[in-house]
C-alpha cells in the first residue's frame, strides 16, 4: 500500500521520540488507553509511521503553552510520519483531519506545524487540480509572456455596481489584464452580486469587441453554498472568465465542488492565512498549504509579495512563489498570485528572486492612486515589469525609464 | 444601520489607537495609500468603527513575528471594532472575512485573537441556527434529564463495517445513548460509508424495535461535497438520527449547507481547533467560533473536558461549555459535547464547574477498555453522573457507589 508523508516542525518537552509516536498514535488507531480490537494485525495494516526524526535546536521556553509543569528544556525537530493511502482515500477533508486534526491539541508537543507533505502520484492521479492554471489563466487575458498585471477595486467596499464598472472601463482602456472585487466586497445590498457582474461584464464584454481582447475579472462569489452556485452560473452566463474565493472563510469541500465546475478559472484569495501561519511553531506551512489547494483544483493563489504592506519576510514570499510553480505529478502549476503594497517598484527584486514571470501581480492602492490616475498606473506596472525581466535594477529602471519617477515620488517610500 | 461588534485581543508595538485604527481601516475601505473614490459619505457609512480600547499589560517580547526591527515594549489592549451589517449582508463566510481576513498579517501587531462577537438580533434572525440542539438531540436519543452518555468506536481507524456493527449491537445492548465514528473514519476501503450505515443501522434498527429507543449514531459524513451529500442521504435512508462533520476540515459554506437540510442533527467535530486557538495572542477564542457555527446551523460542538489528555486548562473547557448553553437571541442552544480521556471519574468536578446536564457526555477508551467490557463501561459513566448530578464528591461518588471501583483501579490515574 502507498503512503502518504507529513513533514512537521515538532517543539516537545519529551524525547523526540516519544512525541513523534504519540503523533503518529493519536493520528492513526490510539486513544488514550490500549482497547481491545487494536490488534497488531490492525496495527500493522493502519498505523500511521514515525519515518525519520531530525534533531534540531534546544530551547528553555515552551512556544505555545503545554497545560502542564514547565520543562527547562523543549526540543526540536523534523519529524516524518507517513499513513496508508487506504486511511483517508481520496477524501481531501478526510486527509486533512488526518494531518492536522487534534494533533495540535497534544500535552505531548510545546510547538507543532505542518511543514509539507509528500503526496504519491498514484494519490495526484486521482484529482485534477488546477483546470486553468498558469496556461490557461494567460490564455483567457490573452498575455504570453510577462506577468499578468492586475488590481483590486478600491475603496473595498461601499462602491455600487455603477461606480464599479466606471472603474473598470477606465482601466480596461488602460490595458489592464486582470481586476478583482475586494475580499471584502461579497454580495451587499449596496452591491448586490448580479447588478455588479452585470454592470461590470457590460464594459468588459464592450471593451472586449473593440479592443480584441478580455481583461478577467475575478467575481468574488465567496457566500453560502446554494449562492456561491447561482453567483458561479451568474458569471458564466453574463461570459465572465473568473470567480475569486477566499478559501479558508468558504472551506474546502465548497471550494473543491466550485472548482470541479470547470468553466470559470478559480482565484483563491487566502485571508486568514496569517492565523494560520504566523507563529513559526503553529499551524501550516504555505508549501503544504499549497499542495491542498492545488489538489482541490485552485488555478491562482495569493502569495504575499515582496516588501509588502504586511509582516512576511520576503524570504518566505519567494518560497511561496516556488512553491506554486513546482511540479506536483500530473498536476498543473498554480499561477502565484503577488500583491499588498505593490505599486511596481518591488518588480525588479521579485524578478531577481524568482527569475519568473509567471505571475499575477496585484496593486490596488499602487494603481489607482498613481498621481496621473489608474491609467498611468497600470503603463507604469507595465514599464516596471519591463525593466524588470531586462535585468535592471530599481535604480537603473529608474534611470531609463524616465516615466516611472512619478510612480517613485508617489510610493517610492516601499521598495 | 445596525452592527456587529467584534472584540479582539490586541498586542502592538504601536500606541493602542494606531493598532487599532489600521485594523478598522484594513477590515472595510481601506488600502495602503488613500485612493480617490475613498471619500467622507463613503467612509461615514462604510467603515469599521473602534468602539473602545481597554489597556491590560506591556510586554518586552512580541508574542508573534512583526517582521519589523524590535521595538522594547508592546503593549496589549482589549479593542471593540464595529461594522454595518451591510458590509457583509447575511453571508457567514463574508462576515469571516470581515472579522479574521487580513488582520492577521498586520505588522501593526504582534498579537491578535478575535476574542467574541455581540451580533444584532435582527442578523441572528436571519438564520434558524440548530435545527435539533439540546432539545432535539435529547429527543432523538430518548434521554430527559441526565448527560448522553456516548462512545467513540476505537480503534480509530481499521474496523470493518461488521466488526463496527458488532461494537454497537454490545453498547446499544448495554443503554448507550450516542455512538460515534471516529474523525479518522470517513469512507475508506476497508470500511465504505454506506456499507457501514447499512450494517450500524441494521443493529440499531432492530435494538430499537426490541427496546423502545434508538440509540444516536453520528456517521462521519466529512468528504468532498457530492460525496456528502450522498452520505447524508444514505444515513436518513436508513433510518439513522446524526451526521458527524469535521467542521474545520470541511470548511463552513459547505457545512451550512448540510445543516440547512435539517433531517439530521449535526455533529461538529472541532479537529485542528488548536491550530486556531492553542496561542493566547493568536486565533479565535471558543466563544467566538461557537457563535459562527452556530449561526451555520450545528447542533452539538465538541468543547474538550475536564482533565482532558489534552492541552486545554479545564477554565477554558468550562468556559466553552457556558458558550454553548449562553442564550444568543432566536437560536436554540448548542449541545456540548465532552470528550477527551474522559472515563467518568470526571463527572463530579465537570456537574461542580457547570451545574449542568446538557451534555453529550463520550468516553472512548473510557468504555471501551473498561475492565468488564464495554456494557460495564456505559453502566459506569452512567452511575458517575447519577453521582454527580447528587453532588457526590470523587470520593463520595466512589464510597456511595462501589461497583465504581473497577473503573478508578483501571483509569484513576486520571480524575
Amino acid at each position: 500500500m502507498e503512503r502518504l508523508t507529513a513533514h512537521y516542525l515538532v517543539e516537545t518537552p519529551l524525547p523526540p521520540e516519544e512525541a513523534a509516536a504519540t503523533i503518529a498514535g493519536e493520528q492513526s488507531s490510539g486513544t488514550f488507553v490500549a482497547v481491545p480490537g487494536e490488534t497488531a494485525g490492525l496495527k500493522a495494516r493502519f498505523a500511521a509511521r514515525v519515518e525519520s526524526i531530525a534533531p534540531l535546536e534546544t530551547v528553555s521556553v515552551p512556544s505555545i503553552p503545554t497545560g502542564r509543569a514547565h520543562a527547562s528544556a523543549h526540543r526540536r525537530a523534523r519529524v516524518a510520519v507517513s499513513w496508508p493511502l487506504e486511511n483517508f482515500g481520496f477524501n481531501l477533508p478526510a486527509l486533512v483531519s488526518t494531518l492536522q486534526g487534534n494533533l495540535y491539541e497534544l500535552a505531548q508537543c510545546s510547538g507543532l506545524k505542518l511543514l509539507d507533505i509528500d503526496v504519491p502520484a498514484s494519490f495526484a492521479a486521482h484529482f485534477r487540480g488546477p483546470r486553468f492554471g498558469i496556461d490557461g489563466s494567460r490564455a483567457l487575458a490573452g498575455v504570453a509572456d510577462r506577468p499578468l498585471i492586475g488590481t483590486i477595486i478600491k475603496p473595498s467596499i461601499g462602491l455600487s455596481p455603477a461606480q464599479t464598472a466606471g472603474m473598470v472601463a477606465g482601466l480596461a482602456g488602460a490595458g489592464i489584464d486582470f481586476i478583482k472585487d475586494d475580499e471584502l466586497m461579497a454580495d451587499p445590498p449596496h452591491s448586490p452580486f448580479d447588478e455588479r457582474v452585470d454592470a461590470v461584464m457590460r464594459v468588459i464584454n464592450a471593451h472586449a469587441d473593440r479592443a480584441g481582447r478580455k481583461p478577467m475579472y475575478a467575481f468574488n462569489i465567496s457566500d453560502e453554498f446554494d449562492a456561491m452556485r447561482r453567483h458561479y452560473d451568474k458569471i458564466v452566463s453574463a461570459g465572465g472568465a473568473c470567480a475569486m474565493i477566499s478559501l479558508n472563510s468558504v472551506g474546502l469541500a465548497a471550494a473543491k465542488k466550485v472548482c470541479d465546475l470547470g468553466a470559470l478559472a478559480i482565484h483563491g484569495h487566502r485571508n486568514g492565512w496569517g492565523m494560520l501561519n504566523r507563529h513559526p511553531l503553529l499551524g501550516i506551512e504555505f508549501p503544504a498549504y499549497q499542495k491542498l489547494w492545488r489538489l482541490a483544483g485552485v488555478d491562482q493563489l495569493h502569495v504575499n509579495g515582496i516588501a509588502n504592506k504586511f509582516w512576511e519576510p520576503d524570504d518566505s514570499v519567494v518560497r511561496s512563489i516556488a512553491s506554486c510553480l513546482a511540479p506536483l505529478h500530473n498536476l498543473p502549476r498554480v499561477l502565484p498570485v503577488v500583491s499588498s503594497g505593490q505599486w511596481g517598484g518591488q518588480a525588479p527584486e521579485t524578478w531577481r528572486r524568482t527569475r519568473t514571470v509567471d505571475l499575477l501581480y496585484l496593486a490596488g492602492g499602487g494603481i489607482q492612486a498613481h498621481p496621473d490616475g489608474p491609467a498611468a498606473g497600470v503603463r507604469s506596472l507595465q514599464t516596471w515589469w519591463r525593466a524588470a525581466a531586462e535585468g535592471l535594477t530599481f535604480a537603473q529602471a529608474v534611470a531609463h525609464y524616465p516615466e516611472l519617477a512619478k510612480s517613485v515620488e508617489k510610493f517610492g517610500q516601499k521598495k
